[in-house]
């Protein structure tokens, strides 16, 4: 059992919460024993666990240990998962896995696409958020454009509470991306806050996807200019501003709405 | 000029990040001065307003110096304003404004009202976005029941963009609530995850509470028994939850639709 806070096993994993370690180590990490779940699910590699026994009993997810190697678990103390964790009510599960590429080509799409694209987006707990949307809606993808956060940064993967081991996702240029959408004949809708057309009166039940930009800045005009349309989510209010999960989440089940579910 | 960060009146401004200094002191912080515009639109009476000229400069609300008397108005130096802020790009004003009272009594309604109901709402960031997006939507207002955080916590008002300021919202426990629903004859929705019927089944033109629970708990027995409907938000994915703020966004949005906005 690690006991040791100056373990190196345990500072390695403290120095993944940078991006460029885990860029370098091809690692990271994430903590729960139900994202564990979701993420072998979800087919990714498990490289390493760390487990605190005495919190892991109350866990609600105890099963979780079935599906994993003994070889690649090792016990913590209270004290070390302290040094680890992130979260609060952790359930005493930390575990290193390796990251899956995230292409365009990868993804496998349905006949009838909705997909959520997100231009440039900067906080990972927007990111986080949208994947758990996404998750709910079960849309066929999110697809990241020219992002200015990663994929596995800590936040992301806390705030989309596992949604980032359940929903496709793809992150590539925009002009990448355009291209791609344009061959598979998927509309796109580009959300402004001046467009003219309204949100619902738009046609979701064909392929479709939503472009969302920042919130200090909106989209730039490579999307608004190459949309099929742009659409508007109508604000009444004094602020003007909605945060871009609630819109992306107002968008896409309103599409989820018009296809039935 | 304060340049102390040791200033007696500095130290007040710190504390007041305590519910218990609040409470006593009769006054909250609030800062930047798009939110002190909003609060002032609100009608809340300011106290006292720190501001650092230097950072002030930048800001894209300069006019709103105007409605305040010069009296009120301390200058502080950018190293204590780096002491009393808690945001990011920050524009160097920090003011001291005093509470409202927020009960049902004081709310105006429309003819067709809608509101939103926060049963028990703990976490602060999701407050917030809730006000947030209440602003965006212009409901009559929101109405929380039974809180485990206060209205005025720093984190309800950043997160809020100055929606605690331009959303009626009223406090109460939810016996007085509900009573106060049924003198106005209005419909009460309370969000279940295994509710039998969708929300966008329902018909929102009619005066229309929804009931928002926790995201850990869900709502408790008294407002499911208590509701003239349960409803749900379709969940398709692996993870059956969405942030609390989503599901009102949802919901009210729908609302809105179902309305001509």
């Amino acid at each position: 059992m690690i006991t040791s806070l100056q373990n190196p096993a345990i500072k390695q994993i403290v120095k993944l919460s940078k991006n460029r370690e885990r860029r370098e180590q091809q690692l990271f990490v994430l903590e729960g024993a139900r994202e564990l779940s979701l993420a072998l699910q979800g087919g990714y590699t498990i490289a390493e666990v760390y487990l605190c026994r005495e919190m892991f009993a109350q866990s609600k997810y105890p099963e979780v240990l079935e599906c994993l190697s003994e070889e690649i678990i090792t016990d913590i103390s209270p004290a070390v998962f302290a040094k680890i964790a992130y979260r609060e009510n952790s359930d005493g599960v930390v575990a290193l896995a390796k990251p899956k590429s995230h292409t365009l080509q990868d993804l496998t799409l349905s006949e009838d696409p909705f997909l959520i694209l997100l231009e440039s987006v900067e906080k990972p707990g927007n990111l986080g958020a949208v994947l758990r949307t996404a998750d709910a809606a079960a849309v066929d993808a999110v697809i990241i454009c020219d992002p200015l956060t990663d994929l596995y940064n800590p936040n992301v993967i806390r705030s989309s509470v596992g949604g980032l081991f359940t929903v496709q996702t793809a992150v590539s240029s925009s002009q990448e991306v355009l291209q791609w959408l344009q061959q598979h004949q998927i509309h796109i809708y580009a959300a402004e806050l001046q467009a003219t057309e309204c949100y619902h009166n738009i046609d979701f039940r064909k392929p479709s996807a939503i472009v969302m930009g920042t919130e200090a800045d909106g989209l730039t005009r490579f999307w608004l200019e190459n949309a099929t349309q742009r659409i508007k989510i109508p604000m009444r209010g004094k602020i003007d501003s909605l945060n871009v999960s609630v819109s992306t989440a107002i968008l896409t089940f309103e599409a989820m709405r018009q296809r039935g579910f």
